[in-house]
């Protein structure tokens, strides 16, 4: 029932998903009424798939504005709480969640619903930001702020992890995102993660690139950036909103130098792929790290095409079983 | 002796300041030899201006990779330390101050040589960032790490200040970044900072627009962004990063798409431009606020034209006497 475009852009999303995917059976939370008008008016070939998207009854939603702590205190019966509750009944076979609505609220209901592998203490979101190379995932994008040094070591094993199970990259080169590359900048819980990183990148798993700066993220030279919530959420958002900008003024820089047909024809279509490219929440989904179950959250101004990418991220979770191996890698770290 | 292309552009940029300006003379720190071996090399039109920069001999410079605590130990007689000298020098008679060296360094040194405005603890480094309507001063960028609240205070009214002195803007739009718009979100010093900054506003020379998110920076709805310099300095550089990125792609989008020849005649001018609107630091410099002089830094990998630009940034400021006027500010605050 999330999301900005309310939720037609959602089923058609999970339609897209299950017409493509033979095997995947979506459970839709939301007023069941609501959800079957909806599943009745989608057009072919959609429709075709629709038996496996299962209408389950939940009369009320998260308000996009609630508190965590609302949700936490009201939202029992909410269609996000009865879609993580499924999940977390093993009875229920659930594999994953994917929803479009309130972060807050969906972090606090997971972690209360699934609780949090052994050894982390709370979840991280984090999302493959499109880099010059490859991806970069970059965590945690606002599930925690003020985050201590042994929280921000967390992000970068679950980061680490999550590039070298679903990516298959052998080594990801993790970075801590710091004011500069100096050694003696940057707050203390900044410099004490960095201090444990090389600690444990001698022995594990990952190569640690040490301190890398905002720019980094696009340069292509590492994997995964880890820093606080804060930081990487005001990073991530004042992306989307350069990006969007920057789009806008090539476009516009082109109608006024082209006549209007030309710069449709050359500009646009160039123009959209990039916007699309550059939009990673919106057409990738975060994922919720940490948590014993996958959780992905879809953006909440993404549309059918977003919500299906949504989708297609927690399946590839679910195939790399994520969760287990997150898990594994705990129990490794001495 | 700072920034990356070496003394040559910083000349280059300096002597196009006082050619285009028959008032401006500029002292230029660094040793003599090297200075006036630059200068001797200046080619026409520049060289006729060249009688107005004037080389002051400073043997030692601050190196890139120097600390502020290195600088203040054992930069004394750096160019940076002898220019700020200069400035903190009543008889010397000199307005302001801009460098492309070391920030830390510049911020450490500016504070000790000069002093910040009473009631004013730290200094703030901000630039303007170009957003869709208008620019957006954001500050800080680096100069403080783990800001409490009354510091992020501060810096609003900085920043307010600048917009109205150097801008005109008659009551600017100052908001608070934080990772969402609802009250109850974000760390507890940007939580008392919005109290505080609610209650100067209610009586105070500008609106005070609550809580942004980082998209918000670059929508237009808002004159100023306050920050922690840790959040500052990673958005900042993660937005060069991107604008970097985002406008190679563009070009080698149109140019897999059109002929090498068309590409060049109708996307790298709008490229081009386009790329020096969206380097921020580079072509606008970030000036150091909150000390009782005028200190700008211009970005380090700055050619001439930013370095000219940086000049003229500086110009601006001592036109509008904003020193003078902050601290008048303050006097106003209750």
């Amino acid at each position: 029932m999330g999301g900005d475009h309310g939720s037609r852009a959602i089923i058609h999303g999970a339609a897209r998903a299950v017409q493509e995917n033979p095997a995947l059976t979506l459970e839709l939370f939301g007023p069941r009424q609501h959800v079957m008008a909806e599943l009745s008016r989608l057009p072919q070939p959609l429709a075709a798939a629709a038996s496996r998207l299962v209408p389950r009854d939940a009369a009320d939603t998260v308000p996009q504005e609630a508190t965590a702590a609302w949700a936490l205190r009201h939202g029992q019966r909410t269609s996000m709480a009865l879609m993580l509750d499924a999940l977390g009944d093993s009875r229920a076979a659930v594999d994953a969640a994917v929803s479009a609505g309130n972060t807050a609220a969906l972090v606090a209901l997971s972690r209360r619903a699934l609780g949090t592998l052994p050894g982390i203490g709370r979840p991280a979101i984090s999302t493959a930001i499109p880099a010059r190379k490859q991806q970069c995932y970059l965590l945690d994008l606002g599930a925690n702020v003020d985050s201590p040094a042994h929280r921000l070591v967390d992000f970068a094993l679950m980061g680490a992890a999550m590039a070298q199970c679903v990516d298959g990259i052998e080594r990801p080169r993790v970075a801590l995102l710091n004011v500069g590359a100096e050694a003696t900048k940057g707050s203390a819980s900044v410099r004490e993660a960095d201090a444990v990183l090389r600690d444990h990148a001698a022995r594990g798993a990952f190569d640690y690139y040490g301190y890398a700066e905002g720019g980094d993220l696009y340069g292509g030279c590492v994997d995964v950036m880890v820093c606080d919530g804060f930081v990487g959420n005001a990073v991530l958002k004042s992306s989307e909103g350069l990006a969007g900008m920057l789009v806008e003024r090539v476009q516009s820089a082109f109608e006024s130098r082209l006549s209007g047909r030309l710069a449709s024809l050359l500009a646009r279509p160039v123009l959209k792929r990039l916007k699309q490219e550059l939009d990673p929440v919106r057409y990738n989904g975060a994922s919720l790290l940490g948590l014993s179950r996958i959780v992905v959250k879809s953006h909440g101004g993404a549309r059918a095409e977003g919500f299906y990418y949504a989708i297609l991220r927690a399946m590839q979770e679910v195939e790399h079983n994520l969760p287990a191996r997150l898990s594994d890698r705990w129990q490794a770290v001495p």
